[in-house]
Parts: C-alpha cells; sequence; structure tokens
C-alpha cells in the first residue's frame, strides 16, 4: 500500500441509487459479488512471494485471490460487497488488503458496500461514517476512509445511532443498508418478536422508509436501504410494501439456500430496486464468472418476471 | 509494527471473570478508561515527527496520546476500552496503531475490552470472534488477532449470531459484552420497545442470563457480559435481578450524564461485577490521572455502600 491515500472512487456526484440504477442498466445486472475470503481456501491460496510471516501472507492470499475473483465474475456484477470480519481477522495488513480491494473493484467499475454492520451511540457511530464514506478531519489534512459507496448497518441503538451513519452517506452521496431481516435462522429470536402484533422487523422497516427522502435519488430509490434476507421470501412481499423506495440488499441466494426465482417481489419498483449477493456459491465454484453470470441471468430474469406480473 | 505479531496477552489461563476479579480486589477499581481519540485534540496532539502523511501522523497522535492516557490513568483503572470506530477511520495505520494499544495496555496490567459492537450471520460471526479474541487458522500458521480480553457485540441477529462469538471467547478465556440496554437516548426506540408486556432490553438480558455457564468464573461472575447505560439507572435495579451473574460495562457516566453514586445497584453481586466506563471526562480532564483517580474512588465507595445495604 501506498503511504498515502487519496479517495480511489471516482468524482461522481450522482446519489448512489442514481449509480446503482444506471450500472443495472448498463450491464443487465442486479447481483453483487460477496467477498468472505478464507486464507488458503481458493481462490484465496496465494503465491508462493516468500513471505516469512503468516499474516503478511495470509493478507497477501486474500487480496490475489479477492482481485481475482473481482476479474473473473465481476462483469457479471455491478457490486462487491467485502465482509470486514474476514479482513479484520488479519489486522492491519487485512485493514490494508480491504483498502487495495476497494480501489480495484472501483476501477472495474463496479460498486462497493461495506459490510460491517456497523451501529454505535452517535459519537462514535459518526466516526464509523467517516471509515466508511467519509473523511476524518484532523490538523493535518483530511484522512479519507475506505471510499465504500455503501455499507450495512445494525439499528438496534435506534434514530440517534442512525442519524450520523445517513449524514455521513449524505455527505458521500453514498448508501446505508439498515439491517431489517437477516439471512440467519436465529434472525426470528429478535426481529421477529411481536410488538402489538407486529414484528419488530416491520417497525424497523417503517424507520427505514421515513428516512427514504434523505438519501432520494431522481429515479425515486432511495440509498436508505435494507439488509433483507433471501432465505424466507415470504417477508419480502410485505416489507417491499413498507419500504416501496428502499434498495434492498438481499444475502442467502446460493449457499444459504434461498434462490433467485424467489427474491422478484423486492424488484416490483424498478429493476435496480434491489441487489441480490452472492459470496461462497460464486467464489467455490469452479468458474466463478460463469457461476456469476448464471445469478446474474436468474435474477434478471426474476426481476423482469415480477415487474411484468402474474 | 513489527511485521510478525505475537499474542500481547500473558499466558494466563483463568476465566475473564477471575482475571478481572483480581485486579479489582488488587487495585480497589473498578474503571474502565475509555479510548476514543479524537486526532489533534489533547491528548492526542501528536508530536513533529515529520510524517508528510496526514494519515500516518493521525494514526502516530492517536498512539502517542492513548499510550499517554495509558500511562497518566492507567494506575487508577483495570481496563481500557478502545472505541475501534475511531481506529478503523484512520484505515490500516489506525488498526496497527490499535493493535500496539492493545499491547501496551497489556504490559500495564490492564485488560482490554475491544468496542466494536460486532455482529453478524454466523460464518461472518466466528470471524469477528478470531480477529477480536482469536486467531485465525491459515495454511502458513495461526493468525493472532487483536487479542483484546473481552469485546462488544450486537445480539440484534438473534442467538446463532451470538453462538460462534461466545464459542471464540470460551477458546480464549474471554468476555462478551452484548447491548442490552445502552446510554444514547435513542436507545429507547427498539430496546424499550413492548413485547407482550416487557421491554426488548429484558427479553435480551434473559438471553445473556441464560448463556451465562459458558464463561462462568470460580467466583460464580460470569464473562457473557451486558452493556447497561449509567445515563437511566432505573433500568439498573430490574436488570441486576435479570442477569444476577453477568459483568456489567457501565458507559455514560461522566461526559454523557451518569453519576458513579447512581450505579451502586450493579455491584449487587460482588465488587467486580461491573465496569464504570469513562473516556471524554478522563482525558479531557487538565490531570488524567487526577480525574480517573477521583472516577475510582467514587465508584468504589458507591459499590461498597451498594453491597452493605441501605
Amino acid at each position: 500500500m501506498p503511504a498515502s491515500r487519496a479517495p480511489s472512487r471516482a468524482a461522481d456526484v450522482r446519489s448512489f441509487a442514481d449509480r446503482l440504477a444506471a450500472l443495472v442498466e448498463e450491464r443487465r445486472s442486479q447481483v453483487c459479488l460477496g467477498l468472505d475470503p478464507v486464507p488458503g481456501d481458493p481462490p484465496w491460496t496465494g503465491s508462493d512471494r516468500g513471505l516469512a510471516d503468516p499474516r503478511a501472507r495470509a493478507a497477501q492470499a486474500v487480496l490475489a485471490g479477492s482481485l481475482e475473483l473481482i476479474e473473473r465474475a465481476g462483469p457479471s456484477c455491478v457490486a462487491v460487497k467485502p465482509q470486514l470480519a474476514r479482513f479484520e481477522c488479519l489486522g492491519a495488513p487485512g485493514w490494508a488488503a480491504l483498502e487495495a480491494i476497494v480501489g480495484a473493484a472501483h476501477a472495474a467499475g463496479l460498486l462497493v458496500i461495506a459490510d460491517g454492520k456497523r451501529g454505535d451511540v452517535p459519537l462514535s457511530a459518526a466516526a464509523y461514517g467517516e471509515a466508511m464514506v467519509g473523511s476524518t478531519t484532523t490538523p493535518w489534512g483530511p484522512v479519507c476512509g475506505l471510499a465504500a459507496d455503501a455499507f450495512t448497518a445494525n439499528p438496534l441503538m435506534g434514530g440517534d445511532s442512525l442519524e450520523p451513519l445517513i449524514a455521513a452517506a449524505e455527505r458521500a452521496a453514498a448508501g446505508v443498508f439498515f439491517l431489517v431481516r437477516t439471512s440467519n435462522p436465529g434472525a426470528a429470536d429478535v426481529l421477529d418478536l411481536s410488538v402489538e402484533g407486529r414484528p419488530v422487523h416491520e417497525l424497523l422497516a417503517e424507520r427505514v422508509a421515513a428516512l427514504a427522502a434523505r438519501l432520494r435519488g431522481s429515479g425515486g430509490l432511495s440509498g436508505v436501504g435494507a439488509v433483507v434476507g433471501g432465505t424466507e421470501p415470504g417477508f419480502l412481499d410485505r416489507l417491499r410494501e413498507l419500504m416501496p423506495e428502499a434498495i434492498m440488499l438481499i444475502p442467502g441466494i446460493g449457499a444459504q439456500g434461498g434462490k433467485a426465482e424467489d427474491v422478484g417481489a423486492a424488484f416490483a419498483p424498478g429493476p435496480s430496486a434491489a441487489l441480490v449477493t452472492a459470496s461462497r456459491s460464486i467464489a467455490t465454484a469452479g468458474d466463478p464468472g460463469a457461476a456469476a453470470e448464471q445469478l446474474r441471468e436468474s435474477v434478471w430474469a426474476a426481476a423482469a418476471a415480477a415487474r411484468a406480473g402474474p
């Protein structure tokens, strides 16, 4: 990594929603490539570059494998979603690899969604906003963060904890995907609890919907988005109804068992109203490019069919 | 930072709860020094070391100021709590500074609580566990994470998302503090929602209590802990009743308006049953050592008074 760091995002002043819409049309794709590198597993096997330190070697392998995935699968996708946990566990070299991956994804014309599910009290949330999509003011000049185009966030701590994240996204013309109904089986434990007859995830959805204007693009969709798991498609119709403008980020397709055909409802407002993310099903495929292309085709068809109506 | 990285925690096989209990007795302190560095603000003003890159310079200032705080205020404390957002916003050099701070805190005899409020689907949660207190297996050898003694986590995603975090803590004899009732005003939005007449934070408390055995120390307290804000002491009594063994991490004292005198109830099970964290009120004091010592005295007195009964 160079010592000095400049924002890697091109000077594109359009909103996240509009940048995404343009890319979706251009590539006829709504696929987001999840990057969850496991050091040593293909394609993160690394080279024989002779680094002695396991940590530096693992970070190098994670970087090289991710760049390979971006090169092979990227053309069928519109975004990449690095899972921050997988970089954090490699410490400072892992974070440096993450920064290089953000730059490479941008160079390949892809949007970057930093998947860290951050959330904290307002002062700390402001720092997370700076880390993900903004910059930190210092006496020595501004320090650019990850320069992601959007990031995932956890809404448990309430309205004042969301505000600085949205403000950071506003300044950066970025997006924020709040967890609304996640794809893991345990999601039911808290997110499906019933509050006066309504599940918590619906209340979160209403909160997301109420904030839509803050990051609304010219096409009406909003970068105040929502993470909605694709493993239980039954929720999608209702959540789309509650969040008519929110761009949805849909994990759980592929390795976790969700099917592209089942998430059509998410696309009701338009072809760029949702992103389907896939990680392992692309990374571990014999031909990641073909796997991504196949997913692109099925999601595109499902989205088009849903909009055409029954 | 050296290229190679070894675990900085001493080979202490006792549980987090037991290590904390011993330190609390030894130092007669239940104070946790929050490290929320703001580059350029005292004591994070940096030196004139002539680094050209603003980011490297900011990371150096953050490191130097934090080491100064540990030196001055550390003796009155038993733990430090770095706010991860403040390091992430400085990228890879920020993370390297964080790693150096963990080592320095351990060298000063302090426990480290990594405050990142992490939480994710099981596979990613496992990586967060490795990042915070564990190590990542790679073909080139294990890669040690932050080597914190405990970390904060967000329980929104439910039981299966907590499991890998607790498993990582078990392997490392570490602790996990789950968000139960935070100190920000917006905490009421979700955590106080009523589910069949009971607030969500009480349901989360029961979940924490049910896991106590997993990280229970020999003194009966558990490292499956809870973050409970000190700004609304009315909750403390009830939450202590629901979580009789959980070590509580109590932010909000000092700059956020909470008072040490009001949190006595948290200490009902014993002197090491809670940690009171303070960041700005110590860091921005003219004499951080005196400020920490004053807080140590008032918390110690409040805890003793609560246990003596009315």
